[in-house]
């Protein structure tokens, strides 16, 4: 299939196959796309949860308004936000790039400087809104991974983020969750959507040429 | 090239080569992508401006704190979100699935409800952020079908977004400029950063396995 053929093949599924597991080489895939995702400066102010306990995603379910996916599910990814951009982070960052690259940290001084100004100035609110938005590129780069491996994925904004943060321990981590993932295979038979026409705008109602 | 191979060819390229377009059939690729992007809901609360203008695009440089890139591409792609999520567009997009799927629009009553239940909720600054991480989903599709395709792409968020409305029109069109994305190939000879060593957290770091 091609890549558009795979992006007409996805949707937000429903109900997945009860404990039909996606096999770990294809979860790894996905994460490895997610974890070379597009970012603001490459920062990555963010981690990824990978959660297969049963137990734990049972307790999360009620967390996500019951959504009958996450019991369905072996597989939820957790897309979690700094909760500040500190000036620890920023620092483990430069570090990381002059050490990748073979280079003194002070050779980076100017780009630092560019980022550290850029962060300083944001409010709380504004930061986080901004990490957020560089979770949903690797949101984006993970939808596609999954459709590239034949898995379906869900994405879910419907959950309570505090009570997930706390069942968690991400408070702790200095993390907020901003998004989730369950992924697994279609339950055809009871998914009504699955065999629904996908519904997107035209391209000539959502394409402005100019 | 895999996927992931994909993702670790591609990098925010600081020069394009001048002019050197990039073939109209790979431009409707990523298009296409990106308007099959999932989106909360599926409403698609942006629209994609696709440039190509030459006139135009010199006087988005300036606009764009003169990165070169604007001023070498042959397509730059501008994720505009709605100024406001109206019942009016609401309304057109419950209109457009009944019509797709042959159903009429009352069968639709329920989830209506729902989406309107959450976005008559939201305040103007809470709207326009979840709107934007929507056309991030959008945005990381679309690198990743650059990629596919061998293209170069640059996200932008270093622009005057209120410039660029002016400019294109987008406030009369009830549109709010987040996000640009030139198109285009690597200036190897002139990019430093051509040659540089991809950089992300280390997967120990980056996931959390649990």
């Amino acid at each position: 299939m091609s890549f558009i053929e795979q992006l007409n093949w996805r949707y937000a599924t429903k109900r997945m196959v009860a404990d039909k597991a996606v096999p770990q080489e294809k979860v790894n895939a996905i994460v490895e796309a997610i974890r070379l995702s597009a970012s603001s400066y490459g920062l990555q102010p963010y981690n990824l949860l990978v959660i297969q306990d049963k137990e734990l995603l049972k307790k999360i379910q009620p967390i996500a308004y019951n959504q009958p996916q996450i019991g369905e599910t072996s597989t939820l990814l957790v897309f979690a936000v700094w909760d500040k951009p500190t000036q620890e982070r920023i620092d483990a960052y430069f570090n990381l790039i002059a050490s990748e690259r073979g280079i003194p940290v002070e050779a980076l001084a100017g780009f630092k400087t560019t980022v550290e100004g850029t962060i300083s100035n944001l409010d709380e609110a504004t930061a986080y809104n901004w990490m957020a938005r560089q979770a949903y590129i690797a949101l984006g780069t993970g939808l596609a991974a999954a459709a590239i491996e034949n898995v379906d994925a869900t994405p879910m904004e419907g959950f309570n983020p505090a009570g997930l943060d706390e069942l968690l321990g991400l408070t702790e981590k200095g993390l907020k969750s901003v998004v989730i993932l369950p992924l697994g295979y279609r339950d055809e038979a009871n998914d009504p959507l699955a065999s629904a026409k996908k519904v997107r705008k035209s391209t000539e109602d959502f394409v402005i040429s100019l």
